[in-house]
């Protein structure tokens, strides 16, 4: 089977599964009591922080463990607005964020406060310019999805983190789920207070996530309770998940030079490959990320378009996982300017370090003979 | 060793680690994913539900699966004020609650909440009486502990669901992280709305929690995004962890009342014995929960005691985990009118299926030895 969704989930490194089963057994206390089971696993947490906080060239005390993207997101955008409402009410991101962002911004429209989304070009992409005119007195936050999940497109995280150099109270938040494998271009940029990871999309386990969060900013927090993660983060920590994180995140950075060149040849073998049909539209960019590939077969719907490739034992997905089932128009194609009769044809291919040449020549003899067969059926 | 601290956390059932391995390595697609994989993990899922569904009694819509028992805790409270802060403003809680609950009612009373905190008698128990009388036209929320985590008072759940049903529109909540095996006698009552529980309290993983939410009751995401559990509860699932929890529960479930005489003939053993030393004093009432019991030796500081005792191999705990590394006075204790001379010596023994009366031989033993050194010491 070719697996072509690296960007819904990954497969869990075998390692970090082992880890997960290792610490389980041998590490069960809870890292909070004071007696030795407590001790040793708490050893372990504080161990699998400053393993993140270096991977990640943050201090330890600036890491977080969270439950996911999800939460990660939920906490800076929710927390943000909570600790700061005294002092504006006005916060900006793109109108191409995962819902984790889009939703948690609506939900804040429902108590009062007032967003601004920023829109896109057909490259997917922000303008700095319009982020500057956005900027207001009342100006919280700016949050923006580093790597779009359904094209991939890049936002110039440095020249914002330039432009706010100028407004050091706004917080600046990045969603850099889907950007594991872009990391040095674009993440390490110091004007970023906060960055939220996921850690089941670089072959860690579901229901962990990692939140950057720069020493002295302040957000409310979301799960409020025993005091766990210094205060910010209370609930019993997922201790064997964390330290299964830690070991994932260290292993895909290692690879990480690597599995971009590799999905690069990949990607861009299918591209040149796709370019040749006329009936075909790509909508990823080339500067875009290595690893997402979005494109649409005229008249074939995402949906008939998975299920025919499943059939041939290739994995791929409608733009995202989260709205694929609910046959929504994908939100960020819209926003591209993309019209409905194309988005709706729109699929993804993700890739990741296991996939290989051999895979993508498969995949392009196997659209061949779907592009003949769906050209006969219209015809 | 002899573990003591059930209520801290409980080692995971191997059958459900064993669970959480296989799902991983073959169900690891996106249960949103609409190709196979995601198929595959979606049936998972929803058998994981509908199995625990069965267990509680309910039906399967009515279950969601979240980080934990802070998490669920934090939903159902801040959900309701978001929701229903149009009809009222007021919420009512006991003054013995879990920090997941009294933290979260802080942060609701900063945004102009009004929470009125019930007291306890020495029992730690509330009166119904108080309730009655706190209710208001703008309450909007009662939410009670169903067994207390530091002395395992029992609350009269069911007298509570009665005197509600005068109230429908008051969301009632049961923070049953520490009732599990104390179910059938208080969680079933039917004017129970939502109802929290946590895996690692009873031998699943940790980082995932259960929430029944009845059939129509409305409460605002607090992890809003993707649109995950019918839009109440974003993030990728966890599909591990949630079946290792199904797993880990009907375990719990089958064992459940031979779990309760062992606990139950293993505390009233140590009872028995500590009640013969005039200088210890008892905080869990014989009618409270099988599997705690809370007390102290006069003079003696609980973290003293808990290493005294972990020299010996035997693990317990300061009251509770969360505040054990703080060296905060206990809440619970300090709500109950217990003088701080005596709550700052409290420890806390839990008990679990895996201990036995030999243990609690052992316990007592080691007792005496520790009463006879320490006497010697303050003299
Ligand atoms: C860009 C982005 N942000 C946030 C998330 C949410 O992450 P999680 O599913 O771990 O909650 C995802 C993936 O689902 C994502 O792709
Ligand atoms: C009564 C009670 N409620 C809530 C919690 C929080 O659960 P968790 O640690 O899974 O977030 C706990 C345990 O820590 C508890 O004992």
């Amino acid at each position: 089977m070719i697996y072509f969704d690296n960007s819904a989930t990954t497969y869990m490194y075998p390692e970090a599964l082992d880890t997960y089963v290792k610490v389980n057994q041998s590490f069960f206390g809870n890292p909070s009591s004071l007696h030795k089971l407590g001790t040793l696993a708490d050893n372990l947490l504080q161990q699998s922080r400053k393993q993140v906080a270096d991977l990640l060239s943050v201090s330890p005390k600036e890491i977080f463990f969270t439950s996911g993207g999800t939460e990660g997101d939920n906490w800076v955008i929710k927390g943000t607005a909570m600790e700061k409402r005294m002092y504006g009410k006005h916060l900006i991101t793109s109108s191409i964020e995962h819902p984790a962002v889009s939703r948690s911004m609506q939900q804040l429209e429902k108590l009062g406060f007032e967003v601004t989304y920023l829109p896109v070009n057909k490259e997917g992409l922000i303008s700095v310019t319009d982020l500057k005119e956005a900027i207001r007195e009342d100006t919280i936050l700016v949050s923006l999805i580093a790597v779009n999940n359904e094209v991939g497109s890049i936002q110039p995280i440095k020249e914002v983190g330039e432009l706010l150099k100028n407004h050091p109270t706004i917080h600046f938040h990045v969603d850099a789920v889907q950007a594991v494998t872009e990391f040095n271009q674009i993440l390490l940029h110091p004007r970023i207070d906060f960055l939220v990871l996921s850690a089941h999309k670089f072959h860690g386990p579901k229901g962990v996530g990692i939140v950057y969060k720069k020493h002295g900013k302040r957000i409310a927090p979301l799960l409020s309770g025993g005091g766990q993660e210094s205060g910010e983060r209370s609930s019993t920590e997922n201790i064997g998940g964390i330290a299964a994180t830690a070991k994932a995140l260290r292993m895909t950075i290692e690879r990480k030079e690597a599995a971009r060149q590799k999905e690069l040849a990949i990607r861009d073998y299918i591209r040149s490959f796709l370019e040749q049909y006329p009936n075909v539209q790509l909508f990823s960019h080339e500067e875009g990320a290595a690893h997402i590939l979005c494109f649409a077969l005229q008249g074939v719907r995402g949906e008939v378009m998975v299920h025919a490739f499943e059939q041939e034992d290739i994995i791929i997905s409608t733009t995202s996982a989260c709205s694929s089932k609910k046959g929504e128009v994908p939100a960020t194609l819209e926003s591209m300017s993309v019209p409905s009769e194309w988005s709706k044809c729109a699929v993804r291919l993700s890739f990741g370090e296991e996939n290989t040449m051999e895979e993508a020549k498969r995949f392009t003899e196997v659209f061949k003979q779907l592009h003949k067969k769906f050209n006969i059926i219209q015809k």
